[in-house]
């Protein structure tokens, strides 16, 4: 039997979670495997309960289980904390650390039936369109040493390393022409390799790499480009391929321009195919507690995880066709509902997946 | 007498200029005063006449003037060489080093009668909005030692180094609190304190400075976040302060928002005034030579020229109202005047604005 971590976190973390539950319940009864879940404190809730944002025994949990189902963390009790103790920083970077979780998949994709809510102009977002972001995960400018700070007065100064080895930026690039093979066989590779020594390698990697796809057609474009691109032709994109920074700016750009960053899954995967598994919105504060949340990103985070950590892909395929039926037939949570009368809250949500399964 | 070097470079950059400098003759006339310009060969064309990108004798020239009006370079002729030989970083770079152009100013607006070019929604933009992005221009991970790559095989790695000093942050915050004061008293400082040493000191280091300006409200945001917001609501910027890095990727993203890259003007500037002064939008190889292109861009650079480096705000002023005036009489040039039948050329666009001045 498969072991999931449930770390629920803050916000309208439990109440999307409880939903992702109801339809993890659903899909093993239908596709006949058991899951056991194990709960744990993370975020601040962890910090209001064990004085640390990620306890102990919750990575001990995690540490016993085949995947983490993730929900969100922080909201403004925890925002007098330094930036580097806040919830979602403090839990993150050392679970993504910890479990060695390079490799982070963002799919950024505008469903038909809720076009309207994209903050693009509608001319430009008329088709939809569907990216998805590899971002490397524990590389880059966020882990390079040295950092520090030194010196005093005038002089005074603070540090980071920004640094990519051959091996790291090959297991990626990898990844990401693999996907798009699957897809529509097109990566762009995000770098600046104007100005960055690291990314002047990236794009020699990335290119020596893509020698191995010939299928695969491979472009390179300037971060600053990119986001520039994203919001003028998204449609050109199909794998965007990113490192760590460059990745953490230009997936939330991604998703910001889908307008439903309540429908955006992401998983955050390591060699073992062991992973974290997360919706791309944040913990919502202002909306928690009142059951409105849309708890479709949560859902399809869980999809995501019995996709790629538990060979359950039959599971998966039929949690993303009943999430596609339900948004078809116009029924929407309240922030993609917008213009509209009627919406239906976070449990009716749940419910209206779990009977399409 | 003032001495301007006139770098037009590559692609629509001599098209433009030519009407830029139409325009500074006109305000001579006007508020009597006299230019010298000095024209000198860059980029592309640069490489294409003496085999690199910065001339020595166009170094000269810039060394003698007391401002660099800028054009525009780069172009798919010069696409096959190296990123860091590429005609823009070529130039651009060792001109900001050499001037110690610390201080980028790149006004984003959106004027009203051209608000339908915006890439966004209708109901984001319907009011236009005016942002000034604000970037440090030579420090961080543009020109921190060490640089460099090392080892072989797959531990053969590269590396970059971002690094800020005290002096280099504080110069910089206070002119974002001083152009705020002009305007409408909010600095969003953009940084990733929860992860990079050196933007939690960026961040330390602004708020320090702000405490000489009660009257300003500062925020901070992480850039991922930043990226966000610019295309949910940008009316909540006011000035944006960023660092090197993350401001080539924001005043990029900003200008895009705008949808008139054609308008968009923006200054880098030294501690003695001494600046260059360039469009925000590219050389357009693609319209280059059809005399179509959108001269606005770079006369208003021009007009930030006249005011920052050359004590001529009146005439800045009286080019800035014309442009206004041309705008709101519904004279555009193709890039703004989709939808609609008629446009105007390049030139007739600068004699247009000459006509009001
Ligand atoms: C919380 C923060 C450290 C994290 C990051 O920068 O990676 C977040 O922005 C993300 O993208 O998951
Ligand atoms: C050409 C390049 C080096 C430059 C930069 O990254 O600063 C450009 O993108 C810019 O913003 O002026």
């Amino acid at each position: 039997m498969k072991k999931i971590a449930i770390l629920c976190g803050d916000g309208i973390g439990p109440e999307v979670m409880k939903e992702a539950v109801k339809v993890l319940d659903t899909v093993q009864k239908k596709y006949s495997f058991n899951l056991e879940y194990k709960y744990a404190d993370v975020g601040g809730y962890g910090i209001y309960k064990h004085g640390t944002a990620l306890p102990d025994k919750t990575l001990k949990s995690c540490e016993a289980a085949d995947a983490i189902l993730f929900g969100s963390v922080g909201g403004p009790q925890w925002e007098h904390l330094p930036p580097e103790e806040q919830p979602e920083r403090a839990s993150l970077l050392p679970l993504r650390k910890r479990f060695n979780l390079y490799c982070n998949l963002r799919p950024a994709k505008i469903f038909k039936s809720v076009v309207a809510s994209s903050p693009l102009h509608p001319s430009i977002v008329k088709e939809g369109f569907d990216i998805l972001c590899i971002r490397e995960l524990t590389g880059d400018i966020y882990f390079g040493q040295p950092k520090g700070r030194e010196g005093a007065g005038f002089s005074e100064r603070a540090f980071d390393t920004m640094v990519y080895t051959r091996a790291e930026i090959e297991r990626i690039a990898h990844i990401a022409f693999a996907e798009a093979r699957k897809r529509r066989k097109l990566v762009t590779s995000v770098d600046k390799a104007n100005v960055l020594t690291t990314m002047v390698f990236w794009r020699e990697v990335v290119t020596e790499v893509a020698e191995e796809y010939p299928d695969i057609t491979l472009k390179h474009q300037y971060v600053d480009n990119t986001t520039m691109q994203l919001i003028k032709d998204p449609h050109q994109f199909d794998v965007l391929l990113c490192g760590n920074m460059f990745g953490d700016i230009i997936s939330d750009e991604c998703a910001m321009i889908t307008g439903s960053m309540g429908l955006l899954a992401s998983a955050s995967l390591n060699e073992k195919k062991f992973g974290l598994y997360e919706p791309a919105g944040g913990s919502a504060p202002d909306i928690a507690g009142q059951g409105i949340a849309n708890p479709i990103a949560q859902i399809l985070s869980a999809a995501m995880m019995l996709r790629y950590s538990l060979d359950q892909s039959d599971a998966a395929d039929a949690i993303e066709a009943a999430v596609e039926k339900v948004l078809s037939e116009g029924l929407l949570t309240i922030d993609l509902s917008r213009g509209k009368l009627k919406s239906i809250n976070t449990s009716e949500m749940g419910n209206s997946i779990v009977t399409k399964i």
